[in-house]
């Protein structure tokens, strides 16, 4: 068991082949991308395979169909002469919320659907995936093709990162605190640096300006001016947040934004999402199961409200995202995703694209803040500093953390 | 696969091992009924077992784990010297509705838990049975035992008929209508008499009389005075069921009652459950997958606010059940549980049992109806005339069915 | 303002113009009834006529606009040749749940209609009032219209008690807790009679059959055989259910229907309605303010759940309908609506009329119970021994009590 | 009749007092604005002053009083020696959301205070405006309190536009369509400008920069960097509305964002709020009665996910704010309430105000949308360039409009 359990951990930290921009094949980096996803379920039963126990949560195996019907939908069967549908009904059942491409499960309805099972779901990645073998010959590319590739590929390796968290989310709401893997776990990591790290004033360019791959929300390449700034090296820790549950966090509606207070007194919020506190000790639940709060540890799974609660109460706040953005080449990042002080909003000039890929971001940019980073749940290489990540101000389920800024 | 689905079918009409009256041992009869439920989840798949699409649906993993808590809980924990629970999570999980036994999961989360898995559960029942084959050797069984052991016995029977229709319900609500067995459906059933019986007024005994088993809602045998009355020997049909919803039924506000009506609205409710319009013509999912609705077969899955509606339109009425159990002796019944025109109510003279047991039916005699007889879900010999089945006016999932009275 | 109210109790309890079956003729009890009405608005200001809390409760001004439109609609459009409606849009906003008489203003939106003001409504009654007159002169008034009249007037006697509980509940939900007039309360009512009477076993008449005016809800004479049964003379106390509370009443599952204890928690029940702890002591709001609880005083403003719960705690139990109608010639009643242990269910032979009329009680019959008796709040004379009223099981703004039987 | 309207119409349009800026003392601004108020609420009946709709809809009774308090509470309560309370349950009753000044009614069951009635806050009113007006006798007034007492009444004139409109809203839900006053309208007004604004790159300038009064919003005068853009001077009307619902709009999920394409599924909408298709022929409710839609006129009340999909549709896109604050000088503004693509969050150097008073603003920063500008509905002189209203996306009854950019 701790064998396979390394080897998955190496797999995960060596894992480069999704290096998008690397010199490596497309063919070599669909194939790294679509094994990485398989590896993920490896320690999953079939039984884990199938709940949603809320709305924002998808089963395992709808991350692994809805990949999957990503290529199927707007390569194989665009590209491909004569490419036959693995399944008629799939489009309907494992398409998102792309609404070009017809009706759709309801989000709610996505853990019913017990057929296709488990392994048809894996003979269906298999099947896209021999098809996708023979598009992916490197004198067949054109440049469209590869643009819709490498978005497919960046797609799947999102939904790597909804798949864990998903997963954890469905594990640690059950009462016995199953194990995912012994060992395996995204939240215990210590910061690497300390202090503080002071930026002049002045104008900053903001936006994706490389060769490589990026989603449309990072292009709009512009200038924004800046305020001095300083901005603190470390993430917050789970020590510090004790403190601040010490000092009554939960019960001060002055550190709270008004809907921030709302959301903690219908749901009787008393510590960070997968917190439990038994006979006066604070656990929390991981995927190697329910452990002891470490203070050292960087703290993890705060929504927005309870990062701004948090900053209020240290008369500090959070950077905005352009802020971040200047500042991140001097700090190591990559631990949690950082809610920053950005409402999702366009940048100048986003044009969304015609058609279904087209709704991939635009039409989300409403009621949500930017996130900056990447976080232990992110697939290796799957960020830059240019990357908004996005999120309703009230969810904790992903590895979320907090960044200081005076 | 046919061989397979014969051999099921005929296990369940052959089924007289449950008949708990007869001469068979405990040992044997608690045998039998547990081979049929695991009988019943033969044609499952692992991902099956795990969905609630609804609050009143419980997965079928959770059927094979309470019936078997039952005996856990209510006899060996208390009649077997030394026996060690299977797992002391076990408890709080499968516990149904007992307070007394302290704390469980919410009703609404039983479709979250994903582990303990399928075969553990499997795993769990072959470790209580086998501890229940010792316990039930005949010298050990006192009257007290006994009684409990039917109780749990007529227990996992009804569980039996939940699993199937809570399976029909979480298969029929899949957009590609599985097929859980070639040739199995519980709905294609033909009236086998047909008409008119009258039964004098005068007074009559109700309520349960005999030596063998019987819950204790059908106890407190009393008299009843009822005025003459004529009923249908058979049940309604799908035809004419077809009939009023083409007199418009559903549209008709002046058949229904006042929150039948706020029913139909509410669900855009246009035909029984399970029944779809294809193309003009109506189709209903069945177990062996979808079928087209054969008029002369006996209707299924409508509410007790459809059934009221019918009746309406019939200008006839539904029986109560009293007038049901009198004239029961004189048609042939067990196709339908049958909606009748009675509230759930205590008979005179009822007590409930101290403790958990006390539990099993005296707290829900509120807001419900009374259905009489038994449907093709039902374990064979799991029913009898005094028999009181109950359910809210508004669900729709068993196999339910309409009698008429004048 | 002392005189003024005692006028008002004067006028509450010598009223007996609305005795419907007496010599007084059509003209004089329809003035009788129609004035009772205004009379108890009386202390009330304009604002308190508008508002609606919760979806059960009507404004005061819509129940003065109602009980008028039901004369203009059922009476005046049809049997008055030339009238006039008062106001072409009274009929949509005033109607209440008769479908067949069209549109209507959704139930929940009775509290948002300002205009018409209060004074145009009354208007509108001195408009029907004045049209009334003319239709009921002795020479016009056949068979027909003297029934449908009786029905109007019963009917405006209904909502006079509605009116005056529902503006209870208005206050009574004012943290100020306003007087409607001093000195004037529903609750403060001690038992006049004590012991048990005991009833023997044999079959019983039950149903209206007399000559004067009742509800069709109540015909069908029919026989019910009864068990011999002991019933008390009088009402559960205050002082009786201080005793029930400081014995867990709100914390003990075990007292509780299923349904009832989830009605509990949800709401976090502690005591009856409009009760409220202050500083360790028990005091009621009434309307004439809020006053210490009276332990001698009957109970009132509990529910079926709590009505039961009690029972369950006490060893005893509610009687049905039919035990407390063969009882009531033998004690007092008038005080509380008693809840009974009946599903408000037709009886044998029950047939609505056609149109409008027959949606009066006949689609109410689900999920309510029955109560028996009258209370306080009911308008003089406007109750029997064989009238049911209803409500759902979770309702406790009406003057509802308990009386136990064994 | 139409001599009191008239003489209302000229008291809005010269209504100049309330210039807080001006050389006027403080008690005569006070008396001003305090009289405008009342003078608003003139055409009202007893009535129109009780009910709430719905959560976000505020009864007229309670607003006069709430503004009344606020200056009870903030002001004499703190600077005037001895003074007495009007009546100790109003700071329960009519606290807003200041949790610094302890528990309050629920925001939702404002529409169910009956009590204290309309007089009596009338005498609320004269009784605080005679305290305040020892209080404002010019040698008495620090800094400080000049500074609460402009707060105070800048705080009246926010909700004179909230009385007006939410009156508007109560009068708009009854479907008699009541007149408030005859001639009276907020939304018949043409654009008095055409053409194309263009405005350069550069950095600018934001954030107020004067020495009158603004809200703490405002403050952190701060450089924005713009790319250069082209603004309309005109703003949208409801002809080119018309030909947007004529292309389609409330079809085409294509040009919505995802949660307004939710909203108008879920709320079936059709078109902007207070609109009614009668015989195929488009008429809004105003405040004199309901008028067909007039082409020319500004459109109003529409949300900002209507005001996002029409400049998709259009091929344009909205302001930002901060491009609305840079070109405003060079046109006319203050008929609408306009739409920006700017989140509501704070300016550098934000901070808020120690105790109740920091709670104006600062805890509304999320998932609310700015709109910039002033409407027919906002009180004379009551707004600035500068200024930043804000609403959640979906909600459109505040007079809002469009003004694209591209």
């Amino acid at each position: 068991m701790k064998a396979e359990i390394d080897s998955l951990q190496t797999t995960y930290e060596s894992h480069t082949v999704s290096d998008l921009t690397s010199q490596s094949t497309l063919l070599e980096q669909y194939r790294s991308v679509r094994t990485y996803t398989e590896a993920l379920c490896k320690p999953l039963r079939v039984e884990d395979y199938i709940p949603q126990p809320v709305e924002f949560i998808s089963p395992p195996k709808w991350h692994l169909a809805h990949t999957t019907w990503f290529f199927e939908e707007f390569l194989l069967c665009k590209y491909q002469p004569g490419y036959q549908r693995f399944h008629p009904d799939f489009s309907y059942l494992f398409n998102s919320y792309y609404n070009h491409v017809g009706t759709r499960v309801l989000r709610t309805d996505r853990g019913n659907i017990t057929r296709p099972g488990v392994e048809e779901v894996y003979e269906y990645r298999r099947y896209v995936d021999s098809a996708m073998q023979e598009l992916l010959q490197p004198d067949k590319i054109t440049d469209e093709l590869q643009e819709v590739i490498l978005l497919g590929l960046n797609h799947e390796q999102q939904h790597q990162e909804l798949l864990i968290t998903d997963l954890k989310y469905i594990l640690g709401h059950n009462p016995i605190f199953p194990v995912y893997s012994e060992g395996y776990t995204l939240t215990e990591r210590a910061n690497l640096e300390t202090g503080i790290l002071s930026i002049e004033e002045g104008l900053y360019g903001i936006g994706y300006n490389d060769q490589g791959f990026c989603y449309d929300n990072e292009l709009g390449r512009h200038k924004v001016y800046l305020e001095a700034f300083e901005i603190s090296k470390a993430l917050v820790t789970n020590g510090e947040y004790l403190e601040f549950m010490k000092d009554g966090a939960y019960e001060r509606f002055d550190l709270w934004l008004d809907e921030g207070w709302s959301w903690v007194k219908q749901n009787n919020a008393k510590a960070p999402l997968y917190w439990h506190n038994i006979e006066g000790e604070w656990y929390y639940y991981t995927l190697s199961g329910l452990r002891k709060v470490e203070p050292d540890n960087i703290l993890c799974h705060i929504n927005f409200y309870e990062a701004m609660a948090f900053a209020e109460w240290k008369g500090m706040r959070l950077p905005t995202e352009f802020e971040w953005e200047v500042a991140a080449s001097q700090f190591q990042w990559g631990t949690r995703w950082e809610w920053t002080h950005s409402a999702y909003l366009p940048y100048p000039r986003f044009s969304k694209a015609p058609g279904a890929i087209g709704e991939y971001n635009g039409k989300f940019m409403i009621n949500q803040m930017v996130l900056r980073g990447a976080s232990t749940a992110t697939s290796p290489h799957h960020s830059r500093a240019t990357y908004r990540n996005f999120f309703h101000p009230h969810l904790q389920w992903q590895c979320t953390g907090i960044r200081l800024v005076r």
